[in-house]
């Protein structure tokens, strides 16, 4: 298979770690015949300082002529700290997610045997967890109308949604159920928002069409206990934009590491495979980021060209890996000196 | 002391822990010699059953003429998945938070000594951990104008803050954390959001009027991560009232019980105390539900009046029935037949 590949590493530890993903895939595509061509263009805070747009054209254009993206990370505390900034790293993302109609991004959340003693929760809670965050991600308050007033003392953000942007990532993600444990939670907060009522109502009515799927509904606060009092009752949950940032960074304490967590988001059009961890920029260059979310990014990006077999060699190396204790610093209490570059380069040798 | 005192069991299992809560200050009332004067209204599904209105005038006129209000719970599944109703149980709370200005919800969290065993954290995550929260609770997207479109395909949310409403509540938190360990981590969500942005301008210019506290900034998806990872590293947390709900729940697993956690909602004129769970509707009139949380808010209610000694020996009360094992069953392994009103006969003993 040929496959046109754009790639943004972005800030942070963005360009280590993607860097390790590469090579993970040029070692597939020798292994497997296929021709995979890696473009290069910047985003984040790399592209304003380089260019002053957080999403130059030629990004954009890039990635609109590329069969998928391979993202990095995104952000700065150069800005964080600054609210007055009127040009952030966040809008390049943010631009990409909505230009390229990336509305449904999912988030696999999985309790590895071998790193069950690293999480934080106690294994008889976890062992056992596969859930499937679908999480909406064009809509919502990221980007509804913001307003700042003159004087600068009153601040607002909308949160809009419609019912079209409800039904299409709720068909991927009953979709998704009918493969897995056939389970599909809605979070929401439809006990006080009315855009939540709406999901509740238009979730319900898109059901229908699978009766083989269970429904279940759960307020977001009460999400926020269950997902840690008792995550293997989930399969797939399905929430918004904002709920989905939360509940899918707060359940990547279940595998121990969210350096581990990967994701994929996809629209009708284009696919963009990402790590969901930030650019964790304290780590930057210190070659002690955890590959492994963007090597996972790239095994999605193999399953959304339905290269299984291929995929699936990439997460055998990865649990190998895990088992052999080949992993950075974070999970590693018994060798000291495992890089970035070195559990990239025993996945590329696995391979 | 003598004070009048409403008492709102609401929904659920809100009047039983609530009838726990008054027994305990009928205790300490008759051992201090204090009067408390307790009059009762509805208020939530109850108050729309009987009167067709979750928050009756009535049930408003007696808060206000009262020094303090004691609630219970809110919240009905028969509202819950009947996204059309156009009256609902949450309304009455609301209302209630916003008529009486309670700007301010403060949720304390504590991993309890002799409860490490019952979270889903290990304990060496966890001991020794103690939040004080600090919730906007009468502002944001909970009360930003909310819109319906006719063909009822498009609906929307809006978040706004103003200035005055992020200061009074930041003193608050600044005040405690002085008295505290010194540290506020403002939980925002600024590099996608206008409102938060603001939240951070203004924070960041109170704190310069307390020098002896810190003042830390955290991203909220990083923030449901942290309070899992190491909650220890939290003193107070300041946030807005969205992800203040979220954030609280969370951290609810932490003690093991959201049966536990007590909460005080204050403003400039009224103040109220309920517990954080909701109205738990499976557990009504089965015995089972915890009052730990109703009495604990109670004792709040006497520290708002400075009656420390009192609420002091209504926390002792407490940490001795969690001790004996005098708790109700979900954090019981030892005993059977421990109910909600055993536990509260057994803190009123002690009193
Ligand atoms: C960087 C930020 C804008 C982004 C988000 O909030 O969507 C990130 O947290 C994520 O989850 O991908
Ligand atoms: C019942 C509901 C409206 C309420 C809220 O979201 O504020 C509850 O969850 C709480 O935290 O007090």
């Amino acid at each position: 298979m040929k496959l046109k590949i754009a790639v943004l590493p972005g800030d942070g530890v963005g360009p280590e770690v993607t860097a390790q993903a590469v090579k993970v895939l040029k070692a597939i595509a020798q292994e497997f015949d296929h021709s995979f061509q890696f473009k290069y263009a910047s985003v984040g805070a790399v592209a304003i300082d380089e260019m002053g747009d957080p999403l130059p054209k030629k990004t954009l254009d890039l990635c609109k002529n590329s069969d998928a993206i391979l993202f990095g990370a995104i952000g700065d505390p150069r800005y964080d700290n600054n609210p007055s900034a009127k040009v952030r790293p966040e809008q390049g993302l943010l631009k990409l997610r909505k230009e390229l109609g990336l509305y449904a991004n999912i988030r696999p959340v999985k309790a590895y045997d071998t790193l069950l003693d690293k999480s934080p929760l106690k294994k008889q809670f976890i062992k056992g967890t596969d859930i499937c965050i679908y999480r909406e991600l064009t809509g919502g308050i990221y980007f509804g109308e913001k307003t700042l007033s003159e004087d600068g003392n009153t601040a607002s953000d909308l949160c809009v949604y419609s019912r079209v942007e409800i039904e299409r990532i709720t068909h991927l993600a009953f979709k998704a159920a009918q493969s897995r444990k056939r389970k599909v939670t809605l979070v929401d907060k439809a006990n006080v928002l009315e855009s939540s009522r709406l999901w509740r109502k238009v979730v319900t009515e898109v059901s229908e069409e699978y009766k083989d799927v269970k429904l279940e509904y759960l307020f977001v606060d009460n999400a926020a206990m269950q997902i840690i009092l008792n995550p293997r009752q989930f399969d797939v949950i399905l929430t918004e934009n904002m709920f989905g940032d939360i509940i899918s960074d707060e359940a990547s304490v279940i595998g121990g590491s969210i350096g581990l967590l990967a994701s994929a988001s996809v629209g009708d059009y284009y696919a963009m495979f990402e790590p969901i961890h930030g650019s964790y920029p304290q780590a930057k260059d210190l070659g002690i980021a955890n590959p492994i979310a963007s090597i996972l990014s790239a095994a999605m990006l193999l399953d959304h060209f339905e290269l299984f077999e291929e995929a699936e060699l990439i997460r055998e190396g990865v649990e190998k890996s895990l088992k052999l204790n080949i992993t950075t610093p974070e999970l590693n209490s018994k060798f000291n000196h495992i890089t970035t570059t070195k559990v990239g380069d025993f996945i590329e040798d696995f391979i």
